[in-house]
């Protein structure tokens, strides 16, 4: 069963609720608390869940637990900056192998910590279970954000489509060592109106046509404009497939894809932010996905990604 | 490592945040949203997450993935339940084994949801992730409370201690199919302050002495007064143990421990609530737990209950 197929059927299942103005479907989803009887005026709190299993999303035959601890934290706050969000709160589930010692445990809590201490976001929460399987940690995340938060499916036709940070190969290293993107998304929201976003964890490949799913628009992606990793150079090396597709389809760059009116693209360059924002494309009414290169001739969306169908939304 | 000493380095390890005005250590975790900069005056949300384990919490040689989804989602609301909070949303993570059929992933979130619904709170966002290991289930629960939220810290001296419902003997069956006792416990607040609750997960004998540390207090329970489900008695025939030793120890009842002054009594029982409301002791300021029969001999609290010191917080 395919991921997009599963949201697809939650998606087409879930009843609407009127405290839930952002379902199933975005990075976060948005609910309104109260205090008030009737369910009025209250907060929005965004809020995710997200997994980190031994020898899926690291390996602890090779990585210690204080970095898995990290990533898994890390992973779900990547989502709340996809919302421009403000991260309060972190709740840590812990499903421990029956030989994890005590100081095994707390490394993995100190690394959970570090991460969320970053964003003054601390654990408010936890629960542990020991069985005779691997570790897995799941975390979920509450929190605030200038409303309206910044969705999956506000880009419109003539939207320039801006990246941060570089994309592919980060299974040598930076999968493990990101910094979720919170205070660049945050900052970039401040100077101008972002119309959608996400965070790319799967590989453009996968992420970039579910964002124009979400928005039911097209894109023109240009793709001499990719900035590719030197950590996808290093594998296109090794491996003999492009440097390009790596970039692509590798995933886990926990990077931002966002659109906002190419008019606005100055004034984010501005902000002289401590990453390269790169503009890769335009968004078309056509939906269509188009990859050209410099000569304007149409290459092949990378194998695996494109499920513009499936993933509609 | 024990689970109380863990929640104790947690608790001293932890930092404080002024935004977090419940932190670890009670049923759910208060945090202040705030669509404000300066973080002032934002609602309270409580959270909490929970785990379900197969081989742990429910067997899926036995089970189906609808009982399981629906244990998993009623253990976090039963968190829900102990601090009088009205859930709102709740988000589930599944790892899930790699032959995992979509019809068991289906099954498995239906009865999340059907068990969510009944209190009309919504399953808003997912993970699902696929491994080589056992099924994994995750529920995070967000809810508001009519403030403030009821903790396992406020009993103190001449409350009486009251149970909802019966203990004991719930691997019969009651440990997949309860309804957590948020609507009982909604209704009991508004009747009269509730000064200290909290939900029988791990039994009385463990679960009780926790409150009692919360509140820095003590209690004389009454033995013959402990409400013994039929089911602890099916047990203690089978297996020689006394009912009342399964009624203490069995944990899995999802029951309701709460305290509340004493002439508010009448006032709760006369509510008429589809479950029994049984006074079973009483609080004092000696920090001792005293378990007496009916003659008022004092008999032994049961083995694995009482941590009183290690507890204390």
């Amino acid at each position: 069963m395919r991921e997009n197929d599963l949201l697809a059927w939650f998606a087409a299942n879930a009843r609407r609720h009127s405290h839930v103005p952002v379902g199933i479907g975005d990075d976060m989803a948005g609910v309104v608390l109260s205090s008030n009887a009737d369910g009025s005026g209250g907060a929005l709190a965004l809020l995710k869940i997200d997994q980190a299993l031994d020898r899926v999303h690291f390996d602890l035959q090779r990585h210690t637990p204080r970095q898995a601890g990290v990533k898994a934290v890390n992973r779900c706050l990547s989502d709340c900056a996809a919302m421009a969000c403000r991260p309060r709160a972190i709740l840590i589930a812990v499903a421990l192998p029956r030989d994890a010692s005590a100081e095994m445990v707390k490394e993995l809590f100190a690394g959970c910590e570090s991460a969320g201490e970053k964003f003054d976001c601390p654990i408010v929460g936890g629960d542990t279970a020991v069985w005779d399987q691997r570790l897995a940690i799941t975390v979920a995340a509450m929190g605030d954000s200038s409303a309206p938060p910044v969705r999956r499916s506000g880009a419109v036709a003539g939207d320039a489509m801006v990246l941060t940070g570089r994309v592919g190969g980060s299974i040598l290293g930076r999968h493990l060592a990101f910094t979720p993107r919170i205070a660049e998304a945050c900052a970039i929201h401040r100077a101008a109106a972002i119309h959608a976003m996400m965070d790319i964890s799967d590989g453009l490949a996968q992420d970039l046509p579910r964002l124009l799913a979400a928005s039911g628009v097209g894109a023109v992606v240009e793709a001499n404009r990719i900035p590719i990793h030197p950590d996808a150079h290093t594998l296109a090396r090794a491996d003999g497939q492009t440097a390009l597709v790596h970039a692509l389809t590798d995933g886990e760059d926990y990077e931002l894809l966002l659109t906002l009116a190419s008019t606005d693209v100055p004034r984010i360059q501005a902000l002289s932010l401590p990453v390269e924002l790169t503009v890769i494309g335009t968004i078309t009414t056509q939906r269509e996905l188009i990859l050209q290169d410099e000569h304007g001739t149409q290459q092949p969306w990378p194998r695996g990604g494109w499920e513009y169908e499936s993933g509609k939304s």
